[in-house]
């Protein structure tokens, strides 16, 4: 049998049915966002052909293996390492029925794929422009968190080309760029239908959003509560608490 | 002297500066829109000229001469009874000099006006598309909350010829038409810079928002936190009690 965790990597417990993930000590590790948009994905019917973009080290479809009974899930990662660490938490988890590691870049998704062949697609894609911030250490911390390989339009091109009509797209991203990515999924046919602000505190403004796009739906947006993470107490909010425990 | 009052009127007390408001007892009537609007908008500079589009009774435009030092606030109210009612108004206040009331259609503002001639615009339009929503009882009322007169598409096309480069249109809407709002601006080049909503409580979806968009500025949206109105004890928030009383 293969080693499935090497030395410079660690195992990290989900607290979700056992789930675990591995991760590199010195590279890019999951966060808050994963978690959150696992959970707000949650809300997809059981029984459907999941795409995970930009899956990095796979906890997205990890976690969300653990909340919806789906029929697959595909996690697309481009860098070839990333890609291989996510393979073998699929294995550490015994969940190679249901997930499927595809190293590939997604611009490329169209020609490996007919149009309409997924019901939902969860995306945790890089934040950030190629012109803003400093250039992270490492090259692979670099690529997750800036559109080197991918932008927000790709992706949103790519959703929209691999979704059936009505199928609905997951994604979390900054805040700031919220007027571009509703015009950027709406160019594609992606209606926004669905809106989630995160604020750190109640008195800090929103670092985090959650939408959920419907492919070919009518417009029309609901917003839920902003999720408040620490209350004034310092301690994580009891709503916060039970995205994270459940 | 004419009369200010009439017998189906009643005169409320702003709790700024002895500002006062007449309001018809049985037609619409000011609300939290308007004091939260006539707040957000006071981050503008002193000594401008301003235009308050679609100003009902004149309450955001007699709020916000209250807040900010301006050289002149022109309140458009396109139905001749409101008008007259916000005429009074600003006579009550001894505000003569500093409002103007006109009633006008907003769609005849670019005959009546050059363009960039006004440093701000505030406005609190109608909410509902015309094809939503009961019919209200009253005309006053549905006219001041159905697209009737104008749409959102006029309010930003107006607004954007009415404006400066670099003027500022401060609006009040609704969450729910949240993507409408951002690609009608964009449309006319007003960039959506600072955006708020407003909460009933913590665990309640917003149902307000307010957003400050600049003509012809560069793309980049902050966000503020999110104003809870109601606290856990069903009282007001400190937050939304500092912005009633100041």
């Amino acid at each position: 049998m293969d080693m499935l965790v090497f030395e410079n990597e660690e195992v990290h417990d989900l607290n979700l049915k056992g789930l675990k993930i591995i991760q590199s000590k010195s590279g890019f590790r999951f966060g808050m966002d994963a978690v959150l948009l696992s959970d707000f994905a949650k809300d997809m019917k059981p029984k459907l052909r999941v795409m995970d973009l930009c899956a990095g080290n796979g906890i997205i479809s990890i976690l969300l293996s653990g909340k919806v009974e789906t029929t697959s899930i595909t996690a697309v990662e481009i860098q070839e390492d990333v890609a291989s660490l996510a393979r073998r938490s699929v294995v550490l988890n015994g969940l190679e029925d249901k997930i499927d590691v595809l190293c590939s870049d997604l611009k490329d998704l169209d020609k490996l794929y007919t149009t309409c062949c997924f019901d939902a697609i969860v995306t945790n894609p890089p934040y950030k422009k190629l012109d803003t911030g400093l250039r992270n250490s490492s090259d692979t911390k670099f690529l997750a968190r800036h559109e080197v390989t991918c932008s927000l339009d790709d992706v949103a091109r790519v959703s929209s080309f691999l979704l059936r009509p009505l199928g609905a797209l997951y994604m979390v991203h900054r805040p700031e760029r919220l007027c571009e990515i509703i015009s950027c999924l709406q160019r594609y046919h992606l209606e926004p239908k669905l809106l989630r602000f995160v604020q750190p505190t109640a008195d800090k403004a929103p670092n985090l959003l959650l939408i959920k796009a419907v492919k070919q739906a009518r417009p029309f947006l609901k917003l839920e509560n902003t999720l408040v993470v620490y209350g004034e107490d310092g301690n994580y909010t009891q709503e916060f608490l039970d995205i994270y425990n459940k």
